[in-house]
């Protein structure tokens, strides 16, 4: 409804408001700045968003843009998924974890890969050694998989994996795992993060160069459109450029202009971009600044439903969800006093839920400095709880829907993200923007700035730069136990030994070939492969000689 | 600004919305309600606020009325204080947990009194047996308030005294240490709770009869706004009505009747209201559910500036001012793993800093079991300081002002608190309606339904009806020790051995005349008994045989 007030009189009273705070109010000499150095003005009012449009820029929950959200009832329909990012060891020790949360009310699976998986080597690789375990679950081949998932009913729940340039291949794994317990492909539900841009922009953990691995991205979300309804084929993340020192609207640019660097991929092959869309999701850091991460996600919804109709000419609805995940900041965790990072988690994650989020992964306390022990890992998820069943924040939709603060910054984020899609899109797309370095460049001149205010104390990190301790809390850490990797070794070899050689080779050769041929798909050769206990090393050995290896020849 | 939309098109596109809700939106059973158990509507758009005035409903911050903050610079003038409440056993172990929080960024002293020194009693009364320093510090003498604030600079720092019926007595024995001290009355900040009102109503801890606690309240009033005008004489508290079991809108407009009791009280004798308003503060909960404690908060300060306006004639803009403390729910902790209320008090403190609160207590996670250890406080601590500079919250005033939700709410809970204060009008006033039992009974229906809830599972509370573990995590306590009252008794015999009996006799036969004599005012005469070592025992005793002691006979 419009404000009885008069433009004239609020522009007026707004006057008078300023000249009152030049002649009487007292402020610090700040600065006052978002987490991402934008500066925050003293006051938002409705003089702030002069033309806004609630139809235009806002819309009800469920209706196009979606800045309110995609979901008509929100929470009140579905609670966000409670999706802890669990994984060390071998896939015993990871199996038992993922009981653990369970038992506790985790309500979805999230795997974290240790090194040697994340860059596609077997666990005895010499790339892998002393690498076993120690960031993430260990899995050399489909029987770790198998165990990793024992007892688990994977029609019941659903399944986000952080795995990228060897995402084909684990996913193969996981499909196969839960074909062989009986529960068909059709069935699943789950993610695969399988973005790998973001890895040449941010994260480094890639192995062939940039087109082939497009290419295998997009043999992936064709497999899913055609065989798998329920499966997010990728996640678009933004999590690992943030973690890299990025700024709030630089994270939300270059995700979102990842996203759509996809889509043009998959429409470049000829694929029905409302078949494809439908099934690309989104990941999110959600970091210190509480308006400026909701506000992110915010203008995110709204952008993504702008680019999916005015530049791809999406019809299908469900095209323009942006749909995501978030996780709290790791790089805002500090090792000194520990338990104070409980604190930021939780600021962090009420703001996911305030932007309106599918599923969150709380960090522990103790994530800045070992893995997770279970203790820390129940308080993260026991977070989540409080917030779903006692802060009252899931009784309604977008809560913070028409804060003059709040619509303000969301309107400056989205501004700002359109200013990085043109220049990307001047530099010729993302993999040339890559290639010049633009994302580099831009990311560490971020961190840099922040570092410098870090130093210069315009910027208070507690038991950083003030609120010192001398004596710093111990906090009980987990480590790998070298059991865990015999096990791991001791299957491993068994697998080699006992499976059909000649099915193997076969499987291999027919990669091979399904590689070199840029119209055929990977996905049916990866599934045979896998269920012939190929091994991941073995896997992407085939892949790494037809596709070669990248190196990134970046100055910055 | 006025929307562009036009009140039809609104209209139209929210009445399309709720059809598609009915027709295709998911929605879980619910109840979807306030921790106050009020109903919570799906959606929040401007069709919500129909009438909404910027100038009228909010007004910019430091503008009538108020409810975007009574500063236009908000916290970009001055941070809310941080003010940890607390206090055990002996003068000396609580002057040392002082220098521990402010050593560790406190910024302001809250004190907590034994229960025998809120009823008036010295540590060797019988009444006192075996409570000596459990839930504060015991304070007997003189002698004991100096050693309690040995080496704090009073002139330096604002402290607040969680005081009632012997409020007067306890303020004259501070005001007699800070100038022994060198430093004069004038110059003193702090805050007297001195709120008994709430004591009939909610907290029980009273001495004397309402009409004449209330005429001590009065005498406070005009001796701080003759003598110190840093002082706040009394911070009418909502604080122990909601930990009682009320609602949040029970608590805002008990509090603010209460509030109008003493201004009326204070007009009766008299005095000028716009002498005494401008240090009357507030003291109110912050329980749980986010938005229905920020509208709280934003309402509170609206409604005093209408009263003070319209019901008072105030003309001071200082009068106009609900400037309040604020601490969060000790209600809402559990003793089941204490480790999760870390994240309710973080999320209860975030709301009150939304709220705009003058300072801030963070309860320790183990305040549900015990006195909170060094370290649990100091991480309540850290608590407002990584909202203070790593949230963002600060940057701006107000920041949810405009939010539909929010200000739909806002507009709620002014209207609920009105229609209290026309039910309390019609009983004739807070002493009628106290002697009626009307706060009682409304409070306990209240904390009734909300139990019923809890049993029913329509209202999930972490740890206690949901996620139950069979461990329960120890945290670390702290107890009392024997020393701790042995030291205290050595120090109040010491006293009353080596003081001049002769000026105690005389400066308590003075304190009696004034206390009889109506158009008195005690503060002088209890200045004069302090400064000559008369204990709280022998004041109060005077003042009981004066006053008489009052029995609550309400039936409910």
């Amino acid at each position: 409804m419009p404000d009885v007030d008069s433009p004239e009189a609020l522009a007026a009273s707004r006057a008078e408001y300023e000249e009152r705070v030049r002649t009487s109010g007292r402020e610090l000499p700040g600065p006052f700045m978002t987490t991402s150095s934008l500066p925050v003005e003293r006051l938002y009012s409705p003089v702030d968003i002069p033309d806004h449009s609630y139809s235009r820029d806002l819309g009800n929950p469920g209706e196009y843009p979606f800045t309110r959200g995609i979901h008509p009832t929100g929470y009140r329909g579905k609670p966000w998924t409670i999706r802890m990012f669990a994984g060390f060891g071998s896939a015993e020790e990871t199996n038992e974890r993922y009981r653990y949360l369970l038992d506790h009310g985790e309500t979805g699976l999230s795997v974290a890969f240790d090194m040697p998986t994340l860059m596609g080597y077997d666990a005895d690789d010499e790339w892998a050694a002393g690498e076993f375990g120690h960031c993430g679950v260990g899995i050399s081949s489909l029987a770790d998989m198998e165990l990793l998932f024992d007892g688990i009913a994977l029609d019941q729940i659903t399944t986000s994996m952080t795995i990228n340039s060897p995402a084909p291949v684990i996913w193969a794994m996981y499909i196969a795992t839960a074909e062989k317990a009986g529960v068909p492909r059709s069935e699943l539900g789950g993610t695969l993060q399988n973005d790998i841009l973001k890895e040449y922009i941010a994260q480094n953990e890639f192995v062939f160069p940039p087109e082939p691995s497009m290419r295998l991205v997009v043999d992936t979300i064709e497999f899913a459109s055609e065989e798998m309804p329920k499966w997010n084929s990728i996640s678009v993340s933004g999590y690992h450029i943030r973690e890299a020192g990025s700024t709030a609207a630089q994270e939300l640019a270059f995700t979102l202009r990842d996203g759509i660097e996809y889509v043009q991929w998959c429409v470049d092959r000829g694929l029905d971009v409302d078949a494809i869309a439908p099934r690309i999701s989104f990941f999110f850091n959600v970091h210190n600044d509480f308006f400026e991460e909701i506000a992110k996600l915010r203008a995110a919804r709204r952008i993504w439903a702008r680019v999916m109709t005015e530049r791809f000419g999406a019809k299908n609805e469900r095209s323009l969800w942006m749909r995501f995940h978030a996780q709290t900041a790791g790089c805002s965790l500090t090792k000194q006093q520990p338990e104070v990072n409980i604190v930021r988690s939780t600021v962090q994650s009420l703001a996911a839920a305030l932007g309106g989020t599918q599923s969150l992964h709380t960090n522990s306390l103790d994530e800045a400095l070992a893995l997770p022990s279970d203790d820390a890992a129940r308080l993260a998820l026991r977070t989540q709880q409080v917030l779903l069943h006692e802060s009252g924040t899931t009784n309604t939709v977008d809560p913070l829907g028409g804060s003059y603060f709040v619509e303000a910054l969301t309107d400056e984020m989205e501004r700002e993200c359109l200013r990085y899609f043109d220049k990307i899109d001047d530099l010729g797309g993302v993999i040339s923007a890559l290639e010049s370095g633009f994302f580099h460049h831009e990311i560490a001149e971020a961190a840099w700035r922040y570092q410098q205010e870090v130093e210069a104390r315009d910027r208070i990190i507690v038991g950083v730069n003030e609120y010192l301790m001398d004596d710093e809390t111990e906090v009980p850490t987990i480590r790998i136990n070298e059991e865990s990797f015999d096990r791991h070794m001791a299957r491993l070899n068994r697998v080699r030994a006992e499976r059909d050689q000649q099915q193997v080779a076969d499987t291999l050769l027919a990669l091979e070939r399904a590689c070199a041929d840029p119209h055929s798909n990977v996905m049916p050769s990866l599934l045979d492969a896998v269920n012939a206990y190929a091994t991941l090393g073995e896997i992407m050995g085939v892949m790494r000689r037809v596709f070669g290896e990248y190196q990134q020849t970046v100055a910055f």
